[in-house]
């Protein structure tokens, strides 16, 4: 048998790339090369720095670049999958309008893959992670935003627009009634589940707190700057009802968007990742009730509730995955 | 260049079913065969029913069964889509675990396609009406209840549980406070936009009524029996307030429904169809006008708003259509 194919991803973040060789069965060779994004110093040293990441990836796994059958480069949106380019980004300003997959492919020589980071993200589980035996999946991302990326038979669903899967704006209240989002409207996911919005909602839940005595509530008062979704979930997890609530009600609002996503592409498994899945099991299970409890009966029955298993590296493993795509399919 | 093929498309309803021959582009060769489907006779008889169905569509359109390539065949949920079976739907009661596709290509030894009505409805659209210049699309379909179907690059989301596109089961509210809607469920899309749900809400907005005179309040009071969303939809176009404002509600929440797609699928054209639509323009508008203030800016900036162009003849030019995808592509 021929040796195994290899791919290099990338995961371009506002703060830092994250770029890695992974092999055809998903392993990636070594540890990722993480450089500075630095958007501010513009978008020509930009497009250098993701190729230099690139080649440090390369030799971290002892290869060269003929060793390399594709590339994949994920960015965060705004975007434009299809032609290749990033367009004005909230997270990389000042760019505008840059040529990220022509770029790279110029610069190696090799086909290059271009995708959104949170479809990138959503491919890896998809690939080699926790739904990895799965024929369709939904990822959810938890973190200072909510993401999200929608898989089906190994086609990423992109979108028309390039906003396929932006599954944090999805509305689960009506615009009337809705928290404000970010984004400028109500009733967002986004608004009600993003560590940010749990945080928000702790803060609300103790100026009315009636219940138990709260050690998050004295915390909070004492604390203030590190009061943290990471915080509420410790406490949480040590029988704070206080913090119980705000985690019950987190929950809740995310089995609102699951049983959205069922109603819409009905997938095989949703799987969330970021910063809160870290609590495990018992917040898993939370999720889990909420959704057989307020998802379509039939679909819900069966459907699966998992957890990501890629952690921070879901991103440049699916990246490399799309390289992979533009020769193969998934095994 | 070879003679072009023909296709059957049969569409089966709970009341009556509906069959065609329809040429490679889309166009029935003859007016549809309507037979009654007679559900409570048992399912041997509506088997049996379907074939005669199709026997009569082809022989309408002086054609034998040499002349057709494959035959398609839609029913209404709840089904198994790929094992080909209608498993129990409310509306085709007893019939259980039906094994319709291969009774079908058994009785007539052809290719034969098997998909949910409402998909099959948006593949016609997709194909050769409201959307067919379109690579993507989401349609809702209006009636007693709210149906849908997605569309991407000729695929359809059929879903792991044959549940994609159950767009009236979205949820456009909470649970706590959202309208009760006839699945069990609370909140649904369905429970505010189907015609039975204009009807009630029409009802409601009546009671509380405190604006100009209305004639459509008259009405109801005087012909209850013949109330339906069709008469609060007259009574609109002719500048009846309270009626206004019953279908100014019912765009504003089928444009959350297709807020929700597009943070979802991002699809290039969202279409309506069923009665409803027959108001035409000014109640598409209505939608356009909140699509646009609801839906995420970058993608609702060039999402097409459309109403469905086939009618009723949609699901058996779908199902036609879906018959002809087991042997090739939208062209």
């Amino acid at each position: 048998m021929a040796q195994q194919a290899k791919f290099v991803g990338l995961d371009v973040g506002g703060t830092t790339m994250k770029s890695a060789v992974v092999t055809d069965d998903g392993r990636p060779l070594s540890a990722p090369v993480v450089m500075d994004t630095n958007p501010e110093r513009g978008q020509d040293e930009g497009l250098e720095t993701m190729c230099e990441t690139i080649r440090r990836a390369v030799a971290a796994a002892n290869l060269t670049m003929n060793d390399v059958a594709a590339i994949g480069v994920a960015t965060p949106g705004l975007m434009d999958i299809k032609a290749g380019l990033i367009l004005d980004p909230p997270n990389l300003k000042p760019w505008k309008n840059v040529p990220v997959r022509e770029h790279v492919a110029r610069c190696f020589g090799k086909p290059t893959a271009y995708q959104n980071d949170a479809n990138a993200a959503a491919y890896g589980e998809f690939w080699v992670g926790a739904a990895s035996e799965a024929k369709s999946m939904v990822l959810f991302t938890l973190g200072t935003g909510v993401g999200g990326g929608i898989i089906i038979d190994d086609a990423i669903i992109e979108g028309e627009h390039s906003h396929g899967g932006e599954l944090g704006h999805m509305r689960i209240a009506m615009p009337d009634t809705g928290r404000q989002c970010g984004c400028g409207a109500r009733g967002c996911l986004e608004a009600y589940a993003s560590a940010t919005n749990v945080v928000r909602r702790a803060r609300e839940d103790m100026a009315h707190w009636r219940g138990a005595p709260s050690k998050l509530r004295d915390y909070y008062t004492a604390n203030d700057d590190e009061f943290t979704a990471k915080v509420i979930f410790r406490h949480a997890a040590e029988g704070d009802e206080l913090a119980l609530k705000v985690v019950d009600d987190t929950a809740y609002y995310l089995a609102l968007g699951a049983s959205a996503v069922i109603a819409t592409v009905d997938p095989e498994v949703i799987v969330f990742g970021g910063g809160m899945v870290a609590a495990g099991e018992w917040f898993r299970s939370k999720i889990d009730v909420y959704v057989k409890r307020f998802g379509l009966p039939f679909p819900t029955r069966s459907v699966k509730i998992a957890f990501a298993s890629l952690g921070s590296d879901a991103g440049f493993i699916g990246a490399a995955g799309c390289a992979r795509l533009l020769v193969q399919k998934k095994a």
